[in-house]
């Protein structure tokens, strides 16, 4: 198979702009088709959270395309969690406890438009915009589009569609609803919706929070939290169940509720944000979903990337990281001189789906963590226990938040077992007393690593794929 | 909400006749609308399995409408697994220590049969076939159908209408395409596939094969079963990917291929299987798939009940007892006498749907467990272990599998985190040695429930939901 085939990317979201950047480097003839018009040219948010978070494995794709040097200017360092409880006290949880670790927040317009700008450089790298899937016919290796402005229809064929779509693609949804191969698929919703405010900058552009950190305002059953621009602002998120609770997004209708909810769980938050009853009856509530499917590719014809084939909850920050990841273990795969794109598309679904599916769960127990969790004594306690080893064996200790965030080199999948089994382990030793905080802690690692080999090895023997 | 209330149940199946049935015998005006002929009266039985294995969650669904003595006359016991190496040597592994504990087999047909005619028994429950439902508006708690045979379409309306209607359920495909609210949704498909042979009965009308059995040819990637039927026949039943391995249905084409699969593999079951190759090309192939959503109702218009709501895999044998518990659910939360269907809705999903998931998850592991471990010498160890506990303890001792199968008064989830857990216990204590077969058994018991309550506790420290 020689480099001269023609790719049509569904997409030129973050996914499809760096997959596009990619296999423009590696000489294919790349074509992305993206509904929306140029987000470089217009102002479009609707819908999407404006910062994210971006971590090691998003580094290394971005490294994969050397474009190291232009994203960390646009990326705002996040060395931990500050926490503020309902009295309006605040406490650092860092992520690490290695210096070189921590998390950043970046523009996902900003991010975005640089992928383009760099794609657009190739020659054998175009962007169409405005021009919106209507449906696959994955047989035939053929897409259907309709031009938004000119209201024309047309049909694109290529030598393989790859649908970097997001959740709602429409590649998938043509795979689910032509009933021609079985097609597992589900998408689960939490109870819980989510809806972005503002704390703006300073009349001089300063924050108005520390910086350098990810505010968490948790409350047992839903959270705010806040994330930093480069203008000053902080994008705030309010997770919230739609129809449970005293307070909840079905009843916060009037001003007068909204504002009495704030100020009784968020003072300190609502001090910051006079703004905050126009955001809040301006900006939509958007639900919360988990998307997962099998199998990605149909033969060789067509392939699901990023969101279209895992879409997951924000809470472990890794949404955009585990799709940038998906286009290393892409680019690794077509490095193998495979025969064909049949073969590529197995190999590269055989080996990424057991780490978008752990991904997938890891932050769904996150959610429950960062709402509730973090505001729990033994858990706080093993966080201190976690950053005390973490400065003490920079090399041997890590933690599973570390396995997730900052490995790179671990999937995500070995991560979940490992970090699951010791954070099991750390909460039963603290809990029965045979740990503890002010003990040794070269002992205290010691004591930890038999326990997770413990558990690892029981759950090995009961067959147990995971616990 | 008095019992005059008109409900329309979609699917005259095992789930719709017995739901039928009870809604007539409480009172409510039922009318039941089922795609297919009336079984009764022609022969159909394409894509569904001809017999299934009924237990006591069933049986308790079929002693509330007062059916015990006339299913009891369609039920062959099977008190264990007879397991069939590839040598043609057979054991039989009890499925309890308990000698009144024991499933049957029975026929799919004649038990549909017999509910069909006690609900037409009530003049208020009127049963019409050949009606297919096309849509239904859940606003307007209507049903679009079509009359198979005039070609008809006409619109039904009803106070409730209740959708029995299978795992390809038209009203979960419209809760699903209206996207007027948040509907969690999966269809997950095994690997394998299933196809149904048949093993005939001695020209004098004896079985071929131990009558008191469930049969099972277990080969590690895939196997054989057989359940007995009235007539001295057994159906049986190959469990096979279909592109995975040596042999599999993709490539099992051909008459010599199949004959030289069966010959491999099951010397014994083949000897009695003249009619094997014209059952192999006849009968389809079906894929075996989960099916989980959320919520089932929608406001108190409409509900899912049966496989409609949770469609599972036939690997525990409970997905007829499951539905048939439904109807049993169902029933108590009409005993309650809340105010509308939206209450009665809301409260029966609430306390049910853990435990189809529950009992959806266990049916896949015991797919595993079936097809491979019963052939591994530390779960048939665990086996034998379990059966000599119940024997000598009763009362004090459970297996995962009588949990399941014989406690129709405890959950499907109490059951899967109590049983995982005590398997999990057992399989690591046999394995570390500190449990034996020849132990005293009142010491074994003691250290297994120790280490269960352990298992369990250290679950709930690590704040996980189950293991």
């Amino acid at each position: 198979m020689n480099n001269k085939q023609n790719v049509l990317i569904i997409g030129a979201g973050l996914c499809g702009s760096l997959l596009a950047l990619r296999l423009g480097q590696r000489g294919f003839n790349v074509s992305v088709y993206e509904k929306r018009p140029d987000l470089r040219k217009v102002e479009i948010s609707a819908g999407r959270s404006i910062n994210l978070a971006f971590s090691d494995r998003g580094y290394k794709a971005i490294k994969l395309v050397g474009l190291e040097k232009q994203v960390k200017q646009l990326c705002i360092p996040m060395h931990g969690r500050m926490i503020h409880d309902a009295h309006g006290n605040t406490f650092q949880s860092n992520y690490s406890g290695r210096p070189h670790e921590f998390i950043n927040s970046i523009s996902r317009g900003d991010l975005n438009a640089l992928l383009l700008n760099e794609a657009e450089k190739h020659e054998n790298v175009s962007i169409y915009f405005d021009q919106a899937c209507q449906s696959v016919d994955f047989e035939k290796t053929t897409a259907l589009f309709k031009d938004y402005k000119s209201q024309d229809v047309f049909v694109e064929d290529a030598d393989i569609i790859i649908g970097t779509d997001g959740a709602g693609s429409v590649l998938r949804k043509s795979y689910y609803l032509a009933k021609k191969f079985l097609f597992s698929f589900s998408q689960n919703y939490l109870t819980h919706g989510y809806k972005e405010l503002c704390i703006l900058s300073k009349e001089n552009g300063d924050f108005r929070l520390h910086k350098n950190a990810l505010h968490i305002w948790p409350r047992g059953s839903f959270m705010l939290i806040a994330l930093p621009n480069l203008d000053g602002s902080f994008t705030v998120t309010l997770f919230l169940s739609y129809d449970e609770g005293q307070y909840n997004f079905n009843n916060l209708t009037k001003e007068a509720v909204v504002l009495e909810f704030f100020k009784n769980e968020f003072p300190d938050a609502l001090a910051l944000m006079p703004n905050l009853l126009d955001d809040f009856f301006k900006n939509p509530t958007a639900p919360l979903g988990t998307i997962k499917c099998a199998p990605w590719h149909y033969k060789g014809n067509t392939l699901l990337m990023g969101d279209a084939a895992h879409a997951i909850v924000p809470f472990y920050g890794q949404g955009m990281n585990a799709s940038f990841e998906d286009v290393i273990e892409f680019d690794k795969v077509l490095d193998m001189k495979l025969k064909n794109w049949e073969e590529i598309c197995k190999t590269y679904a055989r080996g990424r789906k057991k780490d978008t599916d752990a991904i997938a769960d890891l932050a769904i127990d996150n959610f429950h963590e960062m709402k509730d969790h973090v505001a729990n004594p033994i858990f706080q306690e093993k966080r201190k226990l976690e950053m005390a080893l973490e400065k003490a064996f920079p090399n041997a200790y890590v933690s599973k938040y570390s396995m997730v965030t900052f490995n790179e080199d671990m999937g995500y999948r070995e991560a979940m077992l490992k970090g699951r089994a010791q954070d099991k382990a750390i909460l039963n030793l603290l809990h029965s007393g045979r740990i503890q905080l002010q003990d040794d802690l070269k002992r205290t690692l010691e004591i930890i690593n038999q326990e997770t080999q413990a558990i690892l090895a029981d759950n090995e023997i009961a067959g147990f794929k995971s616990t």
